[in-house]
Formats: structure tokens, sequence, C-alpha cells
């Protein structure tokens, strides 16, 4: 099936490598001489072209708008907030001088700009009528990581950051489930990636938050990919930069805040979720190109004509009119993932049908010319969302383990990895102890009722949580 | 009328002042802590989502994708072309430290990223099949600017920057011109601004180019504003960086360059050729709201079937419900630019009528009830738009001068400010004397016969030349 392929690791023997192989094999990434940086090529660069449309889309929808902060923060801001600075500032990029000149205050890339929206909302609100204040930025971060992966992990992120500020706390947890809902609504139905979602332990939440929720997804190998966040963040912020409205009662009151943002490493949770030993396999709701035609013969007529119906559906498409063999063409378009390859053949069309391959299971469907094809393909887009959905699903559910005891905790995990169901305190010296033990990390609280004690100190349980490996 | 408008600087009395005075009261920018940087606020960033939803369309529709390429260049990359180093080294920010380890090697925030794409290039390009070549970048960069202005001269800006490689000088030159052919009908038809195109002499094109094509717009002032530029790189960049392509003969060959690109600085341009002293005048095809409806007693119903119609026919609309004084929202109203004002009142509805204010006249337009009122909108957006061209383009026409003489030349220039036509050698340092002795700088070359001996040195002209003062 040509050298595309066989250049891609087996995911069974060794899914790190297999999954940098995808990224790279697709055309996704590129690496540069720039370390834990990676380039986001222009198939990679569409899909999250994609994924901006549809959620910015949703965003205004509910009434946010854009804004733009500065990249860089002065250390004295940075540090106005104590357990911000604590979580970030091991891991920030510093800027010391500007040209030739050192800097009299030293900068950094903004690792998330909490306190640049803080310090902006602190000149702005001044009543309760500039509330809620719903304020969103697409961004470049740093985090100056040490072990770097492409989308999953790396030096400089592309993201989202919403920011916003409600008069009560009531309305501002109301936007942090508003928002955790957006996410899991966009990474089920257009993702089909089938996240676990729910609050953070004190101990996993972020710096500063008051609560953090996240979505939890499971990749094909049973580890967890955090693939985005909502924060309630209480007054701890608006309280530190000293921000203040007029409520209707003509009194001084410091409003409440959220945050939550997702990143491109949502097209890292797409790659391990769904694709396979032949490379990238895509979600159609999220592919840049639904459609690969590659004509076999001379089939000009044919080709126009479902060029011109795909045009007129909006339906996108590539044709592969290289000069490469057909069976290097079908290699090539299943390591690119497209959702239908369309394998236009002189011989097939004289025999009175067109064949489709759906790219998720591999099969073929042979089409009859009488046919409406628009309609086969609208229907069979349609099939490999909702198949690759319960896919992904089942194979999730198949990995959700439950244990009654530290012992069965151990066991399960040693057996290999998924998301394992416990009761826990909320000592977070047990959850440190897991940790030790085990190398596995609470991922999020269970919506569940708590029928059992803890399974580290046998004390009293507060939540059953779920324990994984992560990325 | 208000205090807002009061608060606004006469631009006949400080036309600096009244600029950022716009922008501050229009709500388009505000300022951090972070020196030289400004915030985008969600009314300006609203114009630049406008200008990057057309330009991108246009892009595209020419076949070029979007990639992204890392924030941070290594020193030693950005070091390889000796003429650009030489041009960017004083102006960037440099990254010394990741959390608290001394980086080995700084490096610098991209001040624009043709090395980046270069290193990029050398490992992609291999054959003829590779070209062309044709990318693009929305990203956010950093040049250490010692003065600065809001959306004119700031530390960061967020731009697009193209860069294509081509098999031929004639296809390179060709995309050159071809994009700048895109900036200018996007800058006439759109912003509403008689940009000035053409060449930069030797002496002014960018740092690595081997031609430069630049778009002036002459402000309201008759200073220049540099309002975008696209450059021929030749073949510069790709042999420092030793990118070859094997061609369809056979043999190794270099490939040919370009680079093109345009900022926040239109916004600049935007307000510093339209608006006056009431506050920000938006040509309606840019402005993100096209109407603001100001009810004026109890029109709940009027409201409704008026907003309906306006969503049915996707004109952006807002309607001012505050609780202030209908004088406050129409100068607000007029202190935001939006094209058209509706004062929706029920006294004028009694009467059959209904008030429409164009923003950029003041005009009052009365419109029967009976009318069909979209058409009217939809009529006068057109006309303002035109309107508005027209009016910049006669004001810009009585601000070029045409000088015989050197003498002639400092009279013109010293009496005020506009752009001065010249007969000039390609000698730099004519350029260098006029820049000493007026201030003024050459702008681009004029599409003209030459006709006549260099202003300054009497030797053979090469060029007719506009100088003139610049922002």
């Amino acid at each position: 099936m040509g050298s595309l392929v066989k250049d891609i690791t087996d995911r069974e023997v060794d899914f790190a490598k297999w999954y940098t192989d995808v990224c790279k094999k697709a055309d996704l990434v590129d690496y540069s001489s720039v370390k834990g940086s990676m380039i986001i090529r222009p198939y990679g660069y569409a899909i999250w072209e994609n994924m901006v449309s549809i959620l910015d889309k949703e965003f205004k929808k509910l009434g946010h708008v854009n804004v733009q902060m500065p990249l860089l923060i002065p250390e004295s801001l940075l540090n106005i907030e104590k357990e911000h600075v604590e979580g970030f500032a091991p891991e920030v990029a510093w800027v010391t001088y500007g040209g030739s000149e050192k800097l009299e205050e030293r900068m950094c890339i903004r690792p998330t700009s909490e306190t640049l929206f803080c310090e902006h909302y602190k000149k702005i609100i001044k009543s309760y009528r500039d509330l809620p204040l719903l304020y969103n930025q697409w961004a470049t971060i740093v985090r100056w990581e040490k072990t770097t992966r492409p989308f999953l992990r790396s030096r400089e992120i592309l993201w989202q950051e919403g920011h916003t500020m409600h008069a009560t706390s009531t309305e501002a947890r109301e936007e942090t489930l508003r928002m955790l809902k957006v996410y899991e609504d966009f990474q089920r139905n257009y993702l089909a990636i089938p996240v676990i979602v729910g609050r953070k332990t004190e101990k996993e939440k972020f710096a500063g938050a008051e609560e953090t929720y996240t979505l939890e997804a499971m990749m094909w190998d049973g580890v967890a990919l955090q693939n985005g966040t909502s924060h309630y963040f209480g007054q701890h912020f608006a309280k530190a930069f000293g921000i203040q409205f007029l409520d209707k009662d003509n009194t001084l009151k410091t409003p409440y805040q959220t945050s939550w943002g997702v990143s491109t490493r949502m097209i890292g949770g797409l790659i391990m979720t769904h694709s396979d030993n032949r490379g990238l396999v895509l979600p159609p709701k999220i592919a840049p190109i639904k459609v690969c035609i590659i004509p076999i013969g001379d089939v000009t007529n044919e080709l126009s004509s479902l060029e011109a119906k795909l045009n007129a559906n909006n339906i996108t498409y590539k044709v592969d009119n290289s000069d490469k063999t057909p069976g290097f063409k079908f290699a090539l378009a299943e390591v690119k993932g497209y959702p239908i390859r369309i394998e236009l053949g002189k011989r097939d069309l004289d025999n009175g049908f067109i064949t489709l391959v759906r790219r998720d299971t591999l099969e073929k469907i042979k089409v009859n010319t009488n046919e409406d094809i628009i309609s086969v393909i609208l229907e069979l887009l349609n099939d490999i969302q909702t198949d690759m959905y319960n896919k992904a699903l089942e194979r999730r559910n198949n990995m959700l383990y439950k244990a009654n005891t530290y012992d069965e905790f151990k066991k399960i995990s040693s057996n290999g990895n998924g998301f394992i169901e416990v009761n826990l305190c909320n000592d977070p010296h047990c959850e440190d102890k897991i940790k030790e033990d085990t190398g596995l990390k609470s991922r999020c609280i269970i919506d569940k009722e708590v029928d059992n004690t803890c399974i580290v100190c046998g004390k009293k349980a507060n939540y059953k949580v779920y324990f994984g490996r992560q990325y």
C-alpha cells in the first residue's frame, strides 16, 4: 500500500511513536530549531481554524465579545495574586532585554491572562450596569515545559481564554457550567470525543480558582487527556486586584469571576481518540476536507460533474491529480484521514458505479451512477460521525473500572490503563499516596452518591473520583 | 450635546491628542501597565475581526493557506540573513530565561517571520511540484519601539504575513503585485481610504528585499501612513538558507520569494482618515455595527418590528436602551461612529415618520413610515461608503503638490503637510539631505515619465517620487 503507511509505527507496539508519526506523516506539524515549539502546518491549522470558527460562534451567541490583551506581563503584575504566581512563575519565559537595553522590570510572556484582565477590569467596572462582563481572547500563550509533544504539551500554545465578571456568585457559577456545557457539546458533537465532565478535587484545581471543572477524554490507550477546563474563581482575583462595583442598592460590592479555556491540545485528543495504524481518522464535522477524489483513467467529464455537485452542496473536497499510482493515492488519503475517499475509475464507471471508501472502517461502498451521489455522501458523513462517537464511547466504557479497596485499585492499575472509580476523602495526602504508589492522578469527581469509605485511609469518603494516568 | 464630545480635543488644535482621545472615548483601546502595549477593547477588536475575515477570504480565494510558526526565534536563526538581522536586531525583545533557568541561547519574540518560514521551506521544498507555496500567518509580533501610539506604533502588533515561494522570478513578481492589489482594493472599497500605491526607493525598502511596494495613505492632517507593504525578495533569503528545488529539467534551482503584510495599523489609518471632532466615523463596510437605534418614548412595537427587519436582512445594529437622555445617546452614537443612527421617537411615529441620521455628514433624513425602511438604510449605507471615499480622495488630492526646484520643495514643505512630487536620482544621499533639511521621507515612486533632473543634486533624475512627513 505504499511507503507512507509503512512509516507509521503500529500503535500496539509504541503508542507514543505512533502518535508523533501520525502528526508528521499527515502533515499536521513540523519541528523547527525552536526547541519545544512546533510549526502547525496548513492541514493541522485548518483543523484549528474549524474549531475556532465553531466555538467563536457559540461564544458570541451567548453574548461574549473578543478582546486582545498584551502578550507580556510585568513581573509585579503577575505577583499580585499569590496562588496564581506560585502556580505559574516556575514555567514562564522571561523577557529581560528590549533591543540592547536591559529592562528595568522583566516581563513574562503570558502563560494565561487573568492578571491582565483583572487590571483592565479594575478600570472599566464601575457599576452593576457594567455586569456581566463577558470577554474572550484568542491568543498564543507560553509555558516553559521541559518535555514536549506536538499539541499535547508544547511551549507555545494557541488557545482561547474566557474571562467573565458577574454581580452574584450564582450567576458566575451558572456561567462556569454554561461554558463547560458548550465545550462538552462541541467535543461530543464535532470531535466525536465522549468526554467525562466533572469537578476537579481540591488538589488538582487551577492556581487561584475556587472550583475547577474539567473535560476528561480517554485516549485509545486508556490514558487521560484534560481537554479543557472551566473555573469558578469566586472573588479571589477581584479582591486581590481591588475590583468593585456600585450595586443597585448603592453599596460597593466585589464581583464574582470565571475563566474557561480550550486549546490546540484538542487536536491531540482528536488524533489519539480516533486515528489508527494507517494514519489520521477525522470526524467529518471537523475535517477540513470531507471528500478526496482519486480519478483513475480518463474520467474528465464525470470528475467535473462530481465537482460541480460537491461545490453546489458546500462539501469540501480535494482531487488527487498527482502523477503517483492509485495505490499510493489511496494510502495517502488514508494517512490524511479524509472521511470519504471516492475512487472515480473509468472501468467502474463503464460498469455503472463509483466506489466510495469510508476512512473510519475502510468499508467500500459501490454507488450506482443512477443514484443521487450527494445524498449518499451526506448520509455517509453523518453515519461516520455517529459511528466514530459510538466506537470511542464503547472503547472508553470498556476501560472504566471500579475499585472497592486499595489492593483492588493497585491490581487494576497495574493491569493497564483506563479510569478507575473509587471512594475518596478530601485529604490531599490520600491523592498524593495514590500518585506515589501508582502514578495515577485524580481526573474528576463523579456525580454519584458516595457509598463507602476512602480507599486509602479508610475514613469517611467525601466523593467518588476517577483516577487515571494522564498526558 | 453631553460630556463625551467635550472630552475630545479638536483636531485643528492638537491632532495627536485628538487621535488618542478618539481611540479612548470610542472604546477602541485602553492602556495597561505594560508600557508600549495596548489593550484592544471589544469594539476595536471587532473592527479587526472584520478586516481579518474579509482579507482571509481573499487570500484563500487566491490559493493561500494559513500556518502557525513559532513565536520565538533563536538568535542564531535570526542571524542567518545579514541585512535582515541588521534591520531588526536593534528592536527585538529578548527572552533569556525559561522559569528560573538561563537559556543556553537567547531567543527573540518574532518581529517578523521570514527566518522561521525559510527554515521550514528548506525542509519541505524539494521539487517543482511543491511550488508555488502560498503560505500566510495571522500572528502577534513584537518590535521594541521607543515612542508608541495606539495602532500606529506599538510594541505588540497583530498582523498577517504572507510568505510565498515560486519557481520563477516572473511568478514571484506577479504574486508581489497581485497581493498589493488585494490590499489596495480592500483599503479603497472597504476602508474608503484612497491609498497611493507604488514602489519604495532603494533607501526605504524592507531589510532583505529586492523590491518593496507600499500603500501610502494620507491622513486628515496631510501626514503619510504606510498602510501595508508587499515585498519581492528575489533569491536573497532562499540562498542564505540554502533552499533549492529539483525543476522539471532535472536541475537544482533556487526559488524566488515574496512577503506581504498588513496590520492593526490600518485601524489607525481608518480613524485618521475619516473621524472628526465628535468622534469616530466608520465606513459602513467595515463598521461592526451599521445602525444604532435610539428609542424615545414608548415605541416597543415599532422597535420589535424594526429589529425583525434588520435581522432578516443581516444588518448589524444595536439598541441603546440605557437610562441616559436622548441627547447623551445621540452624542455617544456619534463618538462610536455607527454609520446610521435611527431616532425612533413616539412623537415622530405619530406624525408618520422615523428620523435617520448619517454619521458622516450628520444630515437628518425623515423616512415616511409607509416607506420600505430597509431599502432606505441599504441605499444610505451605500451612499455613505461612496461619499466617505470621495471626500477622503478630494481632501488628499488637495494636498498633492509638485516641486520643480529644491527651494520650491522647501517652501511647500514649510507651509504644511501633504505629499510633494519631485524628480529624484537614485543616490541615497539626496534622500538623506531632504530628510535632514525638512524631515520629509520618500513615500513611493510615482508611475510617471521622468521629465527633469534631480531636485537635490541636479544630476539625471531616475524617477518621480512623493515625499511626505510620516507616522
